[in-house]
């Protein structure tokens, strides 16, 4: 039977810890800025909980909403606005953003400064990821994954390890960042011819491909540790529920440590958002 | 018995084609900078041999030379006045550098203008390969090696393809690539620990850790394609030779392609350098 790593009470320490030290800071408190545009709501539930978060810890939020319709100019002078706020340190741009605007998404973020590119997703900051800069700052969803790993004492050195989904926001990213911590990785997708050995063969799992329980349990390796960075909403008995990548009532019978969905990556992106922050805005005061 | 991947006949073809466009050009040709610092033998070769092969397709070439003992500042400065130079569409800098800049080396290249980065290796470029931008400029040697695979109707599609090595240089964006081709791909290295499973799995293997003949031809798997791309001097019976990180001999039996060494991915390196020249000239003029 896996244990269940806990990325709720890990995400609650790490934001015990960043608001421990935060209290210490002297002056300004670390800034965050969020930029949203359109409706989604599942994005303005996000943004909520970020904001909330920051405020739990000490961090000041700064929020702009954007119509659906907003022109890539405008989304940009709003970036630049608070790329020249001394007050900000870092500058999220919630995803996805709207049709009209999506297949820009790349050269917008790129319009962050290096220096507040609080979620790493600009392509200056994906290419220190490449080439193992010491100052890279590591995108937030990733990074809590190498975070569970690391206070659950999993060293993936050496280890084989399996990404399911190659996004530029997640499965890329972890695949470099787990390469950059030893592991033998393998980066895996829709196109994969030989999916069943792969995830019989894995010693960790790294699930983002974003589809409801793709992976089923009897297919993995004994003793695998399963990451789950998959949120599914789907129907079962009348109710809707969130579930992973993997379906986890399976899994645990054959993982050593497996994340629930929810409770598991998802805290974590958010507490990985308060503490990239917390270490830009040390490298700006 | 393997069919041996021609690298040098396929550069030459290469070359032949990129003649013939260069030679419909009217007004300025392209031009390629190449800097080099220290009096390292083998790297006086190779940019000995870049110049000629570009003497020979039609690009004008320009060289700086830099004593061993030159400063970061200095370096920084011939790079800084060929960005400025219009006659000038890439800047290499060849690699590499001199122990006392050495670990200074990605920082350097990252003064090279992003659009005349004809290696790919800026950070900036690095990171277009991670979000698979399609105006990434695909470094020399990886995409030499990708090049040799569609020139001998090899399809990466869905195949499983193992990377040895991790390298900025070579490693890391010849897993890129063959993921942005859908292959499987797999990143091994000095800390993978079980080698011989990857080897015996892998549809295709990319050899790029510099260690003479470390993959035994008889340790992969039957019919896989092998791309060589270490280049090691050894002494055989009494005599200086080149030799792969494959065993040519053994690999040869198993293998359904294999690149030699010499003349196998090292001239595509160069081709590829006069091809990104020419990609860049297109764009500038």
């Amino acid at each position: 039977m896996a244990k269940i790593i806990d990325g709720k009470e890990t995400a609650k320490q790490i934001k015990a810890e960043l608001k421990e030290k935060i209290s210490t800071v002297s002056g300004r408190k670390p800034g965050l800025a969020v930029i949203i545009v359109g409706d989604d709501k599942a994005s303005h539930y996000y943004v909520g909980s970020k904001q909330k978060a920051c405020s739990e810890v000490g961090i000041e939020s700064f929020k702009t909403e954007l119509g659906s319709q907003a022109s890539k100019e405008e989304l940009i002078k709003v970036i630049t606005s608070y790329n020249q706020n001394e007050t900000v340190d870092g500058i999220l741009l919630q995803l996805p953003l709207p049709d009209s605007l999506r297949s820009m998404t790349q050269e917008i973020i790129d319009t962050i400064s290096a220096d507040k590119d609080v979620d790493g997703l600009t392509t200056f900051n994906l290419g220190k990821l490449v080439s193992k800069s010491p100052d890279a700052i590591e995108p937030c969803t990733p990074k809590g994954c190498m975070e569970l790993l690391k206070r659950y004492n999993i060293n993936p050195s050496g280890k084989k390890a399996l990404v399911l989904g190659r996004s530029t926001l997640v499965g890329k990213p972890i695949a470099l960042l787990l390469n950059n911590a030893n592991a033998t990785v393998t980066m895996a997708h829709s196109r994969t011819e030989n999916m069943s050995t792969e995830l019989k063969e894995a010693d960790i799992i790294i699930a983002a491909i974003g589809q409801a329980e793709f992976i089923n349990g009897d297919s993995i390796k004994q003793n695998a540790v399963v990451i789950d960075v998959g949120i599914n909403a789907i129907e079962r008995d009348g109710k809707r529920v969130l579930v992973g990548d993997v379906e986890f009532v399976s899994a645990k019978n054959n993982a050593s440590f497996i994340t629930p969905v929810p409770g598991g990556v998802g805290p974590m992106t958010v507490a990985m958002l308060l503490q990239n922050t917390y270490e830009l805005f040390l490298k700006h005061r």
